[in-house]
Formats: structure tokens, C-alpha cells, sequence
């Protein structure tokens, strides 16, 4: 809102043509919840009908439980990532049902239907060891409304696989490539399809694969284009972007 | 194709209902044009009227001119990026029709016109310094047909100049983010808007930034969600991307 | 001391206007305690009243109770850091009155009352799980006698939390900003106020996090101008500073 | 500004107790000025009388002198930073009174007098290779109203050149302490005075300083406590701050 | 397959005199079986005679299992690598003759007779702690059907050692050093024999050996030609790349 | 030789079975010539019949010459590595049959016909800025009397590309990969051939590859097995280790 | 030996002047014991009557009985570093005059007297913390038959400390700095005293002290002359140099 | 000085037995000469007759010549580092007798003679290259007054060389090894011989050596013990703690 915009509204309250509280909703800042330890936006729901996120990492079970309590007051679906069995646990007994998904690691709650996009994302992984993170991924993406297509097990060191399914990831709206190792995926489905690549390194390896790094820089500096990177093992982000473009 | 659609097509040519020449048309591999010190892809042009781009870096006055001189054969849009001065001068005795950005260090020549999409693409700059790599995305997007809102210098040091903008960046379908320092700007802007964002960190600034690798990590690691990274400086890795988004 | 005044006071010994004691006390090194393991160093708290410190991780605990016992007899407030419950129950068998912040991970043991200062300092989080970081800069400055506003996750991702508090961190004398991942609450906020900020970045995060290594080159990268950075974690160290400012 | 406050400036609004061109005033954002490259606040100079700073590095001459034209107008001081020879030459031209420190790097140019503050900062370096990061900090705080000691060479390999001026060091307000190699300085000075310390590691130094890493580490690692960091080689950001803790 | 040879091949089927299914088999892609979270590559098996390869670390209990029962109904030998011992029970229970390396964690599963080399694989070891990763390579190397010649603790500390037993060495149609800490014995090695060696850092050591980076860089750096480099601690790609230049 | 061995030898000597200068010959060391700032190994030369190779980086251009000078009286086939062209003037000064290869930057000079192997070394580059590492590989290989193909810019951006020349690589005996960027050829190939491949990252790209880091730990993680790997740039290296596996 | 020496050996064994086991003697190589899994250099005790040394990190416990079961036959002192109390149990079942150090981690076996030096071997260490690997260091030195003097917790955090203990560090032959964080004690006492310091960096730290990078890059960049550095957290190494150079 | 001494001093110039210049001298810190930008220690000439080091790295030409200038006053012996051809010509103007080692970069004015040491320093490279940071290292402890024995070029990838001048480094007091690539030269010499390493990692080599951090860190990892490090191309440093334990 500039300047002339503001001076017109002030100008349409004072003449009446314009009552306080519409004013004000057009004035007020996003409104948000506060826990005390946490402040809870209120503001993405009313928008768009996205679910609740809450990243568990780092919380104390205390916490998630009263972030918890006080969402499903709000009617919304919600979604935890890296959380706990034992979160889960203290979120069951509020919240019986909480479904927990062992391999994402993830927690949701679905209080109301999601309408599912027509088009879909297809969540690739190069090995078995990188599903955990394609999972997290694949419920993100899923409790955000989106038809999901997993194609996993297909890395470079057997193309033959990945051509086998060539055609089930070209007609994807958009990709999430999960590599470790040297993620040589992403690179290689970039130059195969003409769909944004959204490339997630993982953790998996060994040795100077320094924790991921190794997969990043390899997806960092891919020689094919249309493809961009989130952090390593960033299942969530990798599934919340996919579906933004999604729906684009 | 898998093996049932194989044995079908083959099938096909025996008995006659498929000619060789249309069964070797599925069957065979991508074209492209052998130069010797290149491989020249004509493959994405027949399928998509996506110009052709020459990476110019590392590559002598020599090959570029030669890339060129067989590209241009080919009427279609050519972008040359990283491309100094000196092969731009040597490009433009073959083809005077040939332009040279110089923040942009990018060489275009049209042949033909390009379509622009009705929605656009916002790009935009933490600070005066980033405008090079900008640039770079800019060219990419405008010569792959789409239309580009530039918004320059709204770094979060001044974050009402950011504010003052947000509506004319809200507007876009997918945003690219050009920061360097410590790039906080795609985090900020990430949890501003709802769309896409693009992130290319840049290698301004000094001391620890360590050649870019500051605004890289912060980029990656943004807590806000929506946010996916190229490499550092590379302008066109975004530009392309961006219009790979704003045309699904 | 320069050699002007150590020759006035030699002839004052000589001529004998300055017994020798007096002379010796202003010519002696600061004082300290041995106890072996560990030196304790007495002239801070003669000179300006501080509670004695004790960094606790790496000390066995017969060490750390070893050093309590000396500092109790002085009547000094004291503080540990970095302490494990372990520590802190040897601690408080010899000491009834310690107290432990288990979130801090601080033991604190009051012997006399500190006189609080009229001006604050105010100690922001980006999230919620840079808490514990925050707390131990919180118990920190407070033993050390000045007031403290806690402002807790406003990070970046959500910055109409931000907004909201503004005016109470804007009103503080200096200020100390504790976030993880990017770290990005640093430059905002120094873009957005007028007083010293001190910036911490926590290992809160993962993946490209390195360990709190982006949130640092983030922070020492800061386009805003007005910030300095403490190690990693270090919430103690941007507690003393905060009070040293805070008492200027 | 609360909801409550905003909806109170609204009725005022209504009820004609203030008028639009003062409600205006609080509501409008932050101005600034557009020169398209770039973004001119004019907000801090309203409220405080700070000079204007340009970060010369990375802009063209031409970005730089359209910049110091419009400041002009303005008739405050200017400070530009990492400015070339020939940068300041093109300055010179549009305004005859710049001046330009080599050693620092800056251009000043002073249209009124800035009132010097009674306290002073004390700006110290370990080598005569760190004096012009160090000029460039006394450069800053001297046109931001400061009054400065130069205490140069008295890193810890010759541990009494420092232990000779420490009286100097210890009646100032703040310290900047400017030191390359291992930056040992930093945590010397750390354990003898009762200031806050802005340490600024310097790329002096070679082998595995590795470009300044090693004093950065070693200063962000300091075992004295009341020492925090700037990046490598800020002089300015050290001045900036100091500057503002001096004024406290 | 170049298109001239596809040409010929879909002549050959349309005037009968190939028919489909040998058609087929030329064309079709190289056939795998698909587990759901793991796809198994039948085809280097029906090439070469080469054992199954699991990769176990990442992979869960069941998920070893059902590769294993699939892959023993083919009847080949199946080599498992960082298998834990718990692993190792659960496919004891579906495979009896299963074999564990306590050292080298590996399961090995010898359905048929390999014929063994007459040429050997020489595996040397800088100490005594680098045995676990050069055992891994002499299990992947043996039942790949080589010979193998282990010479253990033979670093360059003591260098009298490594020339007792170069005879052995020298003979050996490839080597394989395995060392960490500084890693120099491949140098060594390097310019004292005239064979291929195949150098595999390990992990061994302490301090500023940052995970094996040390012994890494300094095998990537040898001033002796003749040698590359596998991943640290990867005595299974040691092994197997000993095996297919040993079987050359 | 073991100390049994070195008893027989003296007993034949003192015996007179053998004679001083005969026992000398088997107990000397390996002889080398001194120039003072090198000293020549005289011995591969008797020993194989190898090229003398001369690393010229870091070397004065007398230097060179003084070494070239002694060389050339041998006889023997010379490789300069690293050359620049000042070196070349000044050496083919005093040799006029050297040759120079301007982008392999090497200088040769053939005293004597090489022999040439019957089976050829597949060097392979991802692109056309990759090239003159590879012709650096392909010097050292064809002067130490090995065929060689070329295959050049077969990337993994444009996999069609390299299917299309598949048939060529498969029928090396050995394979070198020269790749930069994120250097995912090296596994690509891994996956699809059957032969050691000797992988060479190159320092080709920008941003986040670091000088070559980005393809060094992508091919040092290489899910395919069977890929070694040399130092960055290292076209020497992997032509020299080639030819040494070629030969076997 | 040179030629000429050997040419001289055998002439003597030839005309009868040497006989051949006093040849064979000055010929053979250094002799060891071979455990198989380990290869014991007998030499360096025949020479200089060292004690063995075992580094036991690494071994499992039954490598290391092994080793010391064959040790003691040799009736020398012997000293097990990085052993964990299992293996120290171990090693009091066969041997149980062995003693532990549970700082150092140390098994000690005194077999025979060690005459002590007369000069000393000064071991300081910033922090408390820092003790273990100091006493790493002492242990070493005394076994070795060094007299050792300990300065501990003398950190430049409080210098006044230091130099209290000045005079005592000074006297002594050879200095050893044991220090964690940025590592300043190291150049602080390189400046004050003219004895060779040998500088050991420690872990000791958290967030930014990467590991005792800090701490080793700080002292590899020191200011001061006279310092050398061992890896980190290497207290043998420091113990085992300093000893040598105290012997001299 | 500790408390005692002190007293008694004070007595003595109470009564008479000191006079107050004399107990001034005992008392003032080191003296020093201040020239502004640079404090002259004229502390070390006095006690042990060293001569004057001048880093001139970072230094300009008129620094340098300003330093020179009052040195040479006092008589003693200059050594300038890290000088260019430039500083050195200046310098000569002031000072004709002035001589620059055009390979170690360094200046020397010898204004009396040094008694050279009967042991020696062996100086030792692994490859020419190396030899201008061994230089840097001879001219040191040359003007130190050291014998010194240069042995160059003898790098373990000819281990013969190194072994043919054993004899040699086996007879020096302390040993320097220069090396650059991966630095083993410095492990194997330490597996050889019974002296003090210095070990100097220098910059040599290409790719990943990364600027010398894969020497420095194979030298620090070394497996051998006796062995210590200095800087990366630290010449200086290691002729002088060569100097220093050669004198001892």
C-alpha cells in the first residue's frame, strides 16, 4: 500500500465512506497467535486453507503437545515434520486421530477434506536409503491437496531403470529428485525432461560425502538447466514448493 | 517405452502397418550436430522454439564463432551468455544483428519473435551490486518469452523499500531472488509472498562471504518455505527456470 | 604504568613517602587463587562487584565442586555454565541454594543482591528452539544485574511477528538476536533499528547448517550495518557483552 | 503499531481530531528515493544527522556519482567506502571538496559540521599490515561524530608494546581491535580491559590464514569474554558500531 | 546403436528375417525386478557371472531380507557390505550358509564356484586400525574370483617394513593401498612399483584428519604417478575396481 | 631382498663366484643424476623404455632448459608438462624437433618410435571447456605408446549424446573421464560400461564449484562402482595411470 | 651408503678383511617382529632404549594383549596411548604392574629405570579443560626420561596468571602449549620467551572451534616466531618431540 | 618478577643499595622504538644478538625504508622477508651493502659478523619447486648463525634420491623438510631418522592441494612421531625454530 492508497483510505474514513473496521482489516498487520514460546500465524489458513505446520525438531514434547492444542481448536489439517515417536505418542492422547508415518517421520491430522489437484508431482529417488526423505516429501505434498506419483530406486549407476519410467516422470507437472551419493540424478533428469526439477541432497553415503555436501554441490552446479536445490534430507521443503508450482 | 510398447511397434513393422521411417523416428536416439568440439543440440528447438544457448566460458573466440555460424543456419533465437566483449565482436562480424549486454555480459540475436507471456516473472535484487546477475536472468527470460518485472535494490537494510514493492512482486507467477552478503532477502521475501521463489546467490560482497558461500547457506537453510537455490552468480540457471514456471 | 611514573614512584619508596607495602600492591600482578587444576581469578570482583563464572563443560565434576567451594567462601554470586544435571546436584549438596535453569543448562547461586539497571537489554529468538540459547544469555545478563525483555520467535519467516514487537526491542539499549538456520533475523532487524545488536547464531537446524556455520557467515555477512557476532551457541558470551554495553 | 493504536488513529481520523496529512505521517512507510539502480534512504538522515554512506565496491563510476549527485542536494556529509582512486576522481569533479584517505580507501565529503563526542574509541591493530582496515574504521567514526586514539603495532609477539599503551586503551569507551595471522590480539586485550571489544580479523597474514579464516576463528573463539566479531577486513562496520556504542 | 543399425535391425523384422523376439531382446532395455523400494538389476548377473551386490547401510532388516530371498531364487553368489550383525541373523534364518567378516561387515552367500585368478590383487595396509576397510576389500575381491595377497601394517613410519615384503608387492597385477592419518604410503608405493594402484583413504586417525580428509587429499595429491583415489573407508569399490583391472 | 638372500650374495663374492661389480650392480641403490635443483631418475628409463617427463609448473624456464639439456643426450622420448609458451621458445632453442600442443600445454619431443598398443584408451570429456585437461590426457597417453580415442562433449545434460558413442567407449580396455561442473558423466558411465574408468574432475564451472570441488566429490561418491579418481585438472595423471592399465 | 662405500664392503668381504655375518649386519634391513595383524620395530629400542609405544585407538583389545604380550619378553618399558579402561583390564590380567592414567588415557609398564634428564620440559595449558591432552604430553615426556614441569590453566583470558609462572617457563628447555578455543596462549609466549615452543591445539571449545580448528589454524598463523604445531588433541606427538629436542 | 623479588628490590631503593636507574632498568617493560606506524623491538638485539627482522609483506616501500633506516643505526645485522624487487632497490639506495636472494625474496644486511654453529641444519625438498620457501629458510638460519645443508629435490616419488643422502640428514641437530603436493616426504623422514622435524607445507601442486592444505594437513597427521609444522610456505618460520633448537 503507498502513500496515495493510504491517503485515499484515510480520506474515505473520514468522509464515511469507509467504516473503521473495514479500514482496519486493510490496515492491521497479520495477526498471529502467541503460546509465549511460540506464535502461531493464523494467517496463511484464513487464506489459502493450508494446513498447520509444526517442525518438531527442537521442541520439547510440552510444546509441540500445546501448539497442537490450540491449532485443532481451529478445525485446520496439520502437519509435523521430524518428529519423535514419542511426540507422537503425547500428540495421540490429545489428538486420537493423529497418524504417524515411521518412515517421514511426519505427524498428520486430518480434520478436514483436501481436494486433490488433477495434475501430480513425481518424487524420484536414486536409491532405497533416500525414501525416508522422499516420504516426507510425498506427505507434505499429498496433505497440501496434490496427487503424488513415487518412482524410487531408479539412480544413475542403472539408467535402464530410469528410462523405464521415463514416461511416468515426463508427464509430472513438476519433479523432487532425492539423491545422496553424488546425486547425479538431477543432472541426468534434467537433460531427459522439460519440467522444473526441484533436487533434495541427502545425508546418504559415506565418506567424503561430508554429510550431504557432496550430493549439493553436484545439484548446485548441474550442467542441465530447470533444476534448483533445497537443503539436504529437506523432504518438507522439496514437498511444500512442488506443490506451490503444482498449482501454479 | 517398455518392452509391450516395443514388441507392438515392431510388430507393427512386420506387418506392415508402421513404415520404417516412422518406427525409426520413435525409435531413435535425440539428434544433434557433431562440430568435433562440440555436439550441438537440435532436439529441445524442434520440440519447444526454445533458442539456442551458448555457454561462452571456457570455450575460445573459435568455438563460438563456429557454434554460432552452424546455429544461425538454423533460424532460431541465440543466446550466448558469459561471453566478454572480444567474442561478442568477433560474433557480430557474422552476424551483425547480434546484441551485447555488457551488465549482462550476453550476446542475443533474433531471428525470429517470441511470444511473451501474459503473466510475468518479478526478478529482483537485494542491492545495486547484484544487478549483473540480474541482468543475466533478465535476458534469459525476456529472449525465452516471458515478461519481467525488475525490482532493483530492496535489500532488508531498508526494508520499507522492500514493502514499497511487495504488491508488484506478489503479482508474479514465480519470483527469482538476486542477493549476496548474507542473502536474507529470499528468506524475508519467503515468508512475504506465495509464490515460487528462486534464489540465486551472488558472490558480493567481501571477507567471510567466502565467494558467495554465505548468501549460498543462508539461502538453503532459509526457514522460510518456497524457497529453492541455483548457483551462485548464475543469472541464467534462474531466467531459465523462471520461465520454465511461468509457462506451466 | 610507564617509566615516568615507576621512577616517581621509586623516589617516593626512597625518599620514603610510600611505604614499601603501598608500593608493592600498586607494582604486584592481579592476584589469583591456585587451586592446581584451576586458577581463580579474584580482582574482577574486587574491582567491580561481578559473580564469579564457571564454564562447566570439560571440568570433571569434583573439579567444579572444587571451585564452588573456594568461591563460596567469598560470598560472590555465582554462575555455571554449560552444566549437566550431574554437576548441578554435587553442586547443590554443598550448596543448598544453587539453583539450575534446565533450559540454560545454568546453575546460579545468589549470596547478595545485585542492583538492577533501568535500562534493558532485549534478548529476541527467531524460533522456538533457539530458546535455550536465548535463556543462558537471559541468566547471564541478569546475574550480572540489568534487566532483560524477552522477545521470543519472531523470525523472519513470519515478519508481522516481528513488526508487532518492535517498539519493545526498539526502546532496549542494546540488543542481542539468537537464531539458527540462516540467521536472517540479525539483518532485519539491524536494518530496522537504531542500537547495537549483538548477533548469536545457534546450531539450531540441519542439513547445510554445517552446525550453526550458515547462520554465522549469515550473520558476519550482515548488509546492515550496527551488528557484531558471538560463537556459535554462545549465549553466555552475548549475555556478558550485553551487559557491559547495557552499563556503559 | 497495534491494532489498537491503529484503530484509535482511525477514529481520530473520523472524528476530525487529527488530520489526514498528520495521520498520513504515522501510517506511511519508510520514504526513499529512486534512482532505479538504486534505492536512496532519506530516513536516517532525517532522525539522526548520520551521514550518508556509499559501498562503493561492485558499483560502476557512473552508479557512484549519480548517487553522490542527489546526496548532494541533500547537504549532508558523505561517506564512501572501498572507493577506487578513479572512482573518487569522477566524485571530485561534482564536488571539489571530496577528499580521499588512501590508506583507507574513502572518500568524505563534509557539508556541515558533525559535533565530536567527549568519550573516545580506542582503534588498535596488532600490525603495521592491518593499518588500512584500521583507517577505515577511525575514517568512519570520525565523520560520525566520534573522537578517536590510534594505538598502531601492538600485536602480541612484542607483548609490551601493548602493555605500554593499555592506559590509552583502558579509558576508552569502546575498542576495536584490528588484527591478521591468528588474531591472538584480540583475546589478549579481551582479558585486560572491562570494554566492550569489536574485533575485526584482518586478511592479513599467508599460508593457511586461508584469506582471513584464521583470525575470524580465532576471534569468534575468544576465550575472554566482552569480545564480539565483524566480518573480515570491516574497518567500516567496525566504526559504524563502535560509533553507535560510543554514543550510547 | 546407431540409427544405420536400427535401420537394418527393423528392415531384418519387417521382411521376416529376424523375428520379434530376437528383435526385441536387442532393442529392449536392460531388464531389472522390481521389490517396490528397490529395483534389482538382473543384468550384469546374465553378462558376467558377477555376484549380487547389496549395499546394506540405510536399508532396513526387511528390506535386506526380501532382496535376499529374491536374489538367492537366481542361484548366484550375493555379497552384502555394511551389514551389521544384526542384519547378517536375520538373513542367516532365510539362508543358512550366509557367512559373516566381523572385520570387514560383510555377508557373503556362495551359491556356486568361482574360478580364481592366477594373477593377484596385492591389499596393503598403513596399520594395524586400517585392516576393517582393507578386509572389505579382500572379501568383495575373492568372491569376484580374484587372489588376493594381504600385506598389513606396513606404513611408512617404519619404513623398513614396506621393503621386506615389496617383492610380494611388485608382483601383484594390481594394488590396493589402504591408509590414514597423512595416507603417504601410496605415494611411497607409487614410485616404487610400476603397477596400477588403487589408493583408499581411510577414516583412521585424529584431530585434523577431519573424517579421512586428510589422508584424501593427500593420496589425490601424490607426486608419484600412477595412482587414484576411491572414497574414504570404500573397500568394497577398492575390491571390485582391483577385480575388473586384475581380470583384465 | 630379504637378508637370506643378501648372505648368498656376499658368500658368492667372497667365493669369487661372483664378481664386485656384478654383486654392486644388484646391492646399489637406484642411480639418478644431479643437476643440484633436480635430480634425474635414470632408472624407469632403462627399466621400461618410458618417455622422461618433466612437471614444468613452478619451475624457471633455465631450469627446464638445464633438465631438457641433460635429457636430451639419453636418447629418450621428453614430455613437458605444464608448459608455458615462454618454456617452449626457449627449449625448442636448443631442441628445434620439440613440439608444443597449445592446449594441452604440453611440449614433446620424439627421439624414438613408440611402439602402440593394440587396445585404445577412451578419453571422454562432459563438454567443450573440459577439453584441454583431456588433451593433456591424451599426449601423455599416445607418448607412452598407447591408441586413444576421443570422445568429446558427451555430457550428461544431453545424454543422447553419449548413447550415441557408447559402443566406442564400451570397447576400450580402460576409460578416462574428464568432467567438471558437477561431473555426473563419471557415474553415468560407471553404470553403463564394464571397464575401469579413471575420472578426472576438471575446475570448469563457476559459483559453487570451487575450483573443481563440486566434481571431485561427485565422482568420489560415485554410486557406480568400478570409477577411481584423480586429482582436479589432472589430465597427466590420468593419461599416465591409463596407459600403465592399458599396457597390463 | 653411497657406491663407494658399499664397493668398498665388499672388497672387504672378498679379500677376507669382513666376514660375512659383519657385513650381512651393516646391510640388512631393519629387523621386526610379525604379529600378522601387526609388524613391532624392534629397532628403535636396540638403539636408543626407548620404550615401546602402542597406539591403541583403533585395536581391538585382544590386538593389543597381543602386542604387549609380546613387548614384555623384551623387558623395555612400554606405554599404550588412547586406551580405553576395558583395555587397560586387559592388560592388568598379563601384566599387573601396568598403571593407568585415567586423564591421559594411558597404560604405563615400567620395566627398567629411565635415567631423567637434568634440563626440564615445561607443559602448560590455557584452560582446565585442556589438562587430559597435557597429560598426555607429561606422561610421554617422563617415560621417555624426561623431567616435566606443569603450568596448567594459565590462558591469555587471564595473562596476569602467565606471567606469575614466567619464570618457571622460561628456564625450561623446550616448551609444549597446550591450548583449545582460538589458541592465543601459544603466540602470547612465543613473544615472551626464546625457547622452541611446540604448540598442541585441543578440541576444547564448541560452535565455531570446528573441532580445535580454531585453535590449530590460530597457531599455525602465529605472529610470533619459535612455534611449531602437532596435530590436535595431540599430546603424544608433543610429549614425543619435546623430548627429543630436551635430549639434544 | 614474582612478589618477593619485588619487595626486595623496593628495600633495596629504600636503603640505599640500588640506585633508582638501576632499579628502573629491572623494572621497565622491554623498550621499544615507536615510529608510528611501526613499534621497533629493540628488546631481542640486546639480550642475544639476533639480527633485525622485517616482514615486508603488506608493508609499503616507505615503511620498509623507514624501519631500514633507523636499524641500521644500531649496527646489527638486518634480515628483510617477503621483500619484492621494488622494496629492495629502495632499499639499497639506503643502504648499499644491502643483498636480495632473488629466490627466497629476501634481504640481507650484514653489518657484523655471526660465529656460525659447528652442528647443521639440513634443508631438505621434495621438489625444485619447493626450493624458494627452503631458501626463505636457509638465508634465515644462515644470518642466525647456522651451518646449513641444503638437500634438495628428493620426494618420495623417487625414494632412492632421499635415501642416498640419508647419511647426511641423519648427521644434522634438526631437520627441515620443505614439501608441497601431499607432503609425504615429511612422514617417511620421520620413520628414518632420530632428530626434530620441521616440517613446511608449502603451495605446490594444483587442484585439490588446495593452496597447500593437503601438505599441511598430511604433515600434521603424520604417522611418524619427532615431526611438527610451521605455516604453509613459511620459510622463515622454520629457519628460525631450526636456528633456535640447533642452538640449544
Amino acid at each position: 500500500m503507498d502513500i496515495k492508497e493510504t491517503r485515499e483510505l484515510l480520506e474515505s474514513v473520514k468522509n464515511g465512506s469507509l467504516d473503521i473496521e473495514k479500514a482496519l482489516k486493510k490496515l492491521e498487520d497479520l495477526p498471529f497467535k502467541d503460546l509465549g514460546y511460540a506464535k502461531i500465524d493464523n494467517h496463511r489458513e484464513l487464506r489459502v486453507g493450508y494446513p498447520e505446520v509444526i517442525y518438531c525438531a527442537g521442541k520439547t514434547v510440552e510444546q509441540v503437545k500445546g501448539i497442537v492444542e490450540f491449532m485443532i481448536t481451529k478445525g485446520n489439517n496439520i502437519l509435523g515434520t521430524r518428529a519423535s515417536k514419542e511426540i507422537y505418542e503425547a500428540v495421540k492422547l490429545i489428538c486420537p486421530k493423529a497418524e504417524y508415518n515411521d518412515k517421514a517421520r511426519t505427524i498428520t491430522i486430518k480434520n478436514k477434506e483436501v481436494e486433490t489437484s488433477s495434475t501430480y508431482i513425481a518424487i524420484v529417488t536414486a536409491g532405497t536409503s533416500d525414501i525416508p526423505v522422499a516420504e516426507e516429501a510425498v506427505v507434505t505434498a499429498e496433505i497440501f491437496g496434490n496427487k503424488v506419483e513415487r518412482i524410487y530406486d531408479v539412480g544413475v549407476a542403472g539408467i535402464h531403470r530410469l528410462f523405464d519410467r521415463l514416461n511416468v516422470i515426463r508427464q509430472a507437472k513438476v519433479i523432487v529428485v532425492v539423491a545422496g551419493m553424488e546425486g547425479a540424478l538431477a543432472s541426468v533428469l534434467g537433460g531427459l525432461v522439460d519440467k522444473p526439477i526441484i533436487a533434495v541432497p541427502t545425508s546418504v553415503g559415506y565418506g567424503a560425502n561430508f554429510g550431504g555436501l557432496s550430493a549439493l554441490l553436484c545439484m548446485l552446479n548441474s550442467c542441465a538447466s530447470g533444476v534448483s536445490v533445497v537443503n539436504i534430507d529437506n523432504g518438507f521443503g522439496a514437498g511444500y514448493l512442488s506443490s506451490m508450482i503444482n498449482k501454479l
